[in-house]
C-alpha cells in the first residue's frame, strides 16, 4: 500500500519531467524565435511544481515506509530496485538547500548569454567572474551532496553513479599512454587519407532521406519515434513509444547529419527498447550516460565507420548523390570517414583523438574542484594541454577554453562518460560478437537484428533497475570498464588504415 | 500584497495551461502514433495539478481577500478586471464537486471512441446510451452551475458569457426568417455558379506557400508563430509571441487549406494581438468564442471571399497554378469560392447555409437540456430539421446526428457562438469601415494594416479585461450582437452573384 502510494507521487513527478521535456524539445525544434520568453517561464514552472514535489515531507515519509516494506526483498525484485531508485533521486533533490538552488539557478540562467558572447568575441575575461562563480557553487554542490574521498567524486556520481574519479583517471592513463603516440605515428602518415570526398553539394532532403533509411535498418521504429532539425542535436524520450531523435544538416559537408542521426539513433534505439511495462515508471530511464553514450557511439562508430557497414550501404548513398561520388570508390570513402585529424574543436573529433579531448577537461575540472586550480588561469592550462595530448595549440579562446557549453549550465563532472561510453561501446561490440560470431557478416548484409537483440535483452530492457556497476558485471563479469577492446580495435582499424 | 499573491498563484495555473497546450499541439501535430498512451497520462496530470491548484482553499481565500482590496476600484482598472476574471475562472471550477468531474472525465474519455466507431458504421443505436448518459451529466452540470431561466443558459455562459439562450434564439430567429427564402432563391439558380474551379490537381508545397503569402500579408507573424498540418485544424496560443495554427492539405481540392489557412490566421491574428504585458495573465485570453469567430470569419469570409481580394490575388493564385487555371478568369474563380449548396456537413458549409446548420443544433440541445427532449429520437429530428431549414435529408445518420465531435466531448451549448461570431464578423467590418472608408480599396490593393489596426485597438487589446457584452457595447454601441448587418452583406453579395 505505502509502495503503492508512493509510486502514485513519482508517477505524476515523472509525468511531469517528460512534460518539461516535450516543452523542450519544442523549444529547440520547433518554437518560433518569439515564444522564448514564455517558454521559459512555463518550463520553470513545471520544474519548481515537480521539485516542490519531490520534496515534499510526504514523499520522504512514504520512502522511508517503503524502504521498510522491502527490506529483506533481492536486488532481482523490482519494488526493491524501484525504492532504491527513488531514494537517489530523492536525497539528489533534498541534499541541496533551497537557497543554493536558487542561487545556481540564478547564476546558470544569467550565465548563457555571457558565454556566448565571451565565446562570440573570444574573450575569456567577459565570461571569467561568471565561470568563477559556477564553479564556487558546484564545488558548494559536492560538498551538500558528500564524497568519500574527493569533492570531484560527487560530481561524477551524479551522471555515473558508483563510479570515482581515481578509477577515470586510471582508465584515462591507460588510455592516454596509449593512444599519444598512435595519434604522432597517425600524424607521419596523413596523406594516406583525404576526407575531400565529405565536401561538396549534398542537399538536406537527400541527405535526411539517406539517414532515415539507415537507422530505419538499424531497427529505429517510425511509429514511435520522429527526427527533427536542431542547432545542437539531441535524443529525448517521451515514452519508449515516442522517441524524438534531432540532426542538422550542411548542406556542403556530409559527415553531421549523416552520422549525427545514426549517433543519436543509437540514444533512441536505447530509450525505445525501454520495457512498457517501465513506460512512466522511474525504472524506465536508462541506467547512466556511459551506456547511453555506448549505444550512440555503437551505431556511430563501431557499426557506421565500419567498412562492412559501408560495402553493404555505399552504392546506395552513390545513387542518392550520385555526381558526388561517381568517381570515388568505396574504399576511398571508407577512408575519408575514418580520416583522423588533431582539431580544436571536441565535437569534431575523430574516434581516435575524442578521448583527449575530454581528458584534458578532466584533468582540468579536477584541478579547479579538487586542488583549487584559479580558474583564471584555465586557458593557459587548456592550451598546453592540447599541445601535450594533441600537438595544437588553438589560435584563440573560442577554440579552446571557451567552446563547450557545459561549463556555463554548470554541468562539471559530465564529460568523461562521453569517453567512457566510447570505451564501452567497443567491450559491449566484442562481447555480441563473442556470442554471435554471425554479427560483422550481417552488417556488412545491412542486417542488425542480432546486433540489436544482443544490446536489448543485455542492456535495455533492464532501465535503470540495476545499479550501473552491477549491470556491467552483470553483462560483461568485470568490475569496471576496461580500455583495452577499445585500444585493440583502434589499433587493429588505424593500424591498418594508416600502415603503421 | 494579497492580491500579488493571487496572481502568483494564478500565474502559475496559467503558465500549467499553456503546457498542456504545448503537448496537445503536440498530440494533434508531430507526435508518432506510439505516443498516445503516455501523452494522455501527461496531459493528465497537468490537467489534475491545474484543478487542484485552482480548487484549493488558498485560492479561495487570495480570491475573497484580492475581491475585498479592489472593492470600489471602477471597471476599466486592471486590477478590477483581474479579480473579477479569476472569479469566474474560480467558480466555474468550484462549483463542480470532484465526483462529477472525475465522472465527467471518464465517460467523454470512452466516449470518443464509441462515437468514432458509430459514426464510422452510421449506427446510432452504437452510440446512444453513451450519449444520454452525457445529456444527463451535462443536464446535472447545468444544475452545479446555475442559471436564472432555462438550464441551458448556464452551458451557454461558459462560452459566451453574459449572452443567454432567448437572446440568441430571437437573433436565430431573425437570421432564419432572412436566410430560407435566400437558400431555396439560389437553389432556384444553382447553374449560376460552379465550383470545378477549385478540384483538380494542387500539390500540397504549393499550397502551402500560398497560403502562408496571404495570411503574412493580414500581418500574421511568422517570428511569432508557424503553421503546421493537423487532421483537425485549430489553432492555439502560447503566448501572443507564439501562436501555432493549423491545416489540412486536400491535393484535389483547394478549398480545406486555402481558406481553412486564412481562418485559423484570424483566430491567430488575435491571439498576436494580445497585450505583452499579459503575456503570461488571465487576462491575456481571448474575451469570449463569438468574439474569437468573428476575426476568423473576417479574415476567411468577409475578406478572403471578397471580389476585392480576389482581383490582387487572383493573378498570384494563377502564377501557383498555372496550367489549372489557365482558362479561369478571376470571375469564375470568385464565383466558385462563394458556391451556395446546401450539404449535410457543417464544417463544408458556405456562408449563407452555416448559420442554419448551427440553429439546427441550437435548437436540439436545448430540446433535451431544457424539455427532457428523448435523445433515441435525436436521428430524425435531425433530419426532419434538416429538410425544414437545408431542404435536404442526410441518407444516413454518419452525414447526419453523429457529424460532430462535440457532443462526444460533452460539449453542449458551444455551437451557437460560431453563428454569432459570423454575423459579428460583419458588424465589425461594417463598423471600421465607416471608420476608415478607405478600407475596400486598401484590400483591393493587398493592403490590410488599416483592418487590422482597427481590430487590434478595439478588439485584441483589451485581452478579456471587458466582459463580452461590455466590449460589444464599447464598439459597438449595441447590446447585442446585431443580425442586420450580416444580413444585408448576405442579400447584397449571393442578389448579385446568384442574380436573385
Amino acid at each position: 500500500m505505502t509502495l503503492a502510494a508512493l509510486k502514485a507521487r513519482l508517477t505524476d513527478i515523472y509525468l511531469l519531467n517528460r512534460a518539461n521535456a516535450v516543452l523542450s524539445w519544442d523549444q529547440q525544434t520547433q518554437m518560433p524565435p518569439g515564444g522564448a520568453a514564455a517558454r521559459a517561464e512555463q518550463l520553470a514552472v513545471l520544474g519548481k511544481l515537480a521539485h516542490q514535489m519531490l520534496v515534499a515531507g510526504e514523499t520522504g515519509e512514504l520512502l522511508a515506509a517503503a524502504e521498510a516494506e522491502t527490506t529483506g526483498m533481492g536486488a532481482e525484485q523490482d519494488d526493491a530496485a524501484y525504492v532504491r531508485v527513488a531514494r537517489e533521486v530523492y536525497d539528489d533533490a533534498t541534499k541541496l538547500p533551497e537557497s543554493w538552488v536558487v542561487e545556481f539557478n540564478r547564476t546558470t540562467a544569467q550565465a548563457h548569454h555571457i558565454w556566448a558572447k565571451a565565446r562570440e568575441e573570444k574573450d575569456f575575461q567577459q565570461f571569467l567572474p561568471t565561470l568563477e562563480r559556477i564553479f564556487d557553487l558546484v564545488r558548494q554542490q559536492a560538498d551538500y551532496l558528500g564524497y568519500a574521498e574527493k569533492p570531484y567524486d560527487a560530481l561524477l556520481d551524479k551522471f555515473e553513479r558508483g563510479t570515482t574519479s581515481a578509477e577515470v583517471a586510471a582508465i584515462f592513463g591507460q588510455l592516454r599512454t596509449a593512444l599519444v603516440p598512435i595519434v604522432h605515428a597517425i600524424q607521419a602518415n596523413q596523406d594516406r587519407v583525404s576526407d575531400a570526398p565529405l565536401h561538396g553539394q549534398f542537399p538536406s532532403a537527400q541527405q535526411r532521406a539517406f539517414g532515415e533509411f539507415v537507422v530505419k535498418q538499424f531497427g529505429f521504429n517510425f511509429e514511435n519515434g520522429r527526427q527533427d532539425v536542431a542547432v545542437h542535436p539531441f535524443c529525448t524520450s517521451f515514452s519508449p513509444r515516442d522517441v524524438r531523435i534531432t540532426t542538422r544538416f550542411d548542406e556542403t559537408w556530409l559527415s553531421p547529419a549523416l552520422f549525427g542521426t545514426m549517433h543519436e539513433s543509437g540514444h533512441g534505439l536505447y530509450e525505445q527498447g525501454i520495457p512498457l511495462h517501465w513506460e512512466n515508471d522511474i525504472l524506465g530511464n536508462a541506467v547512466s550516460l556511459a551506456f547511453h553514450e555506448s549505444q550512440s557511439r555503437l551505431w556511430e562508430n563501431v557499426v557506421g565507420r565500419s567498412r562492412a557497414f559501408w560495402g553493404h550501404f555505399y552504392p546506395r548513398l552513390q545513387a542518392t548523390f550520385p555526381q558526388q561520388f561517381e568517381n570515388v570508390d568505396v574504399e576511398a570513402f571508407y577512408r575519408a570517414v575514418n580520416q583522423v585529424k588533431p582539431s580544436f574543436i571536441r565535437v569534431e573529433a575523430d574516434e581516435v583523438t575524442y578521448a583527449l579531448h575530454i581528458m584534458l577537461r578532466f584533468d582540468l575540472e579536477q584541478a579547479v574542484i579538487n586542488d583549487g586550480f584559479p580558474v583564471k588561469e584555465l586557458p593557459d592550462a587548456w592550451n598546453a594541454k592540447m599541445q601535450e595530448y594533441l600537438g595544437i595549440t588553438p589560435p584563440d579562446d573560442g577554440l579552446g577554453v571557451l567552446q563547450d557549453i557545459h561549463w556555463s549550465l554548470g554541468i562539471m563532472g559530465y564529460f568523461s562518460t562521453y569517453a567512457l561510453g566510447n570505451m564501452l561501446a567497443v567491450q559491449l561490440y566484442d562481447l555480441a560478437t563473442a556470442q554471435h560470431p554471425s554479427i560483422p557478416a550481417e552488417i556488412a548484409e545491412g542486417q542488425f537484428e542480432t546486433l540489436l537483440g544482443w544490446m536489448r535483452s543485455n542492456i535495455h530492457q533492464h532501465g535503470s533497475k540495476y545499479r550501473p556497476k552491477a549491470l556491467l558485471k552483470r553483462v560483461t563479469g568485470a568490475d569496471q570498464i576496461d580500455p583495452a577492446p577499445f585500444l585493440r580495435y583502434i589499433q587493429h582499424k588505424y593500424g591498418e588504415i594508416y600502415a603503421l
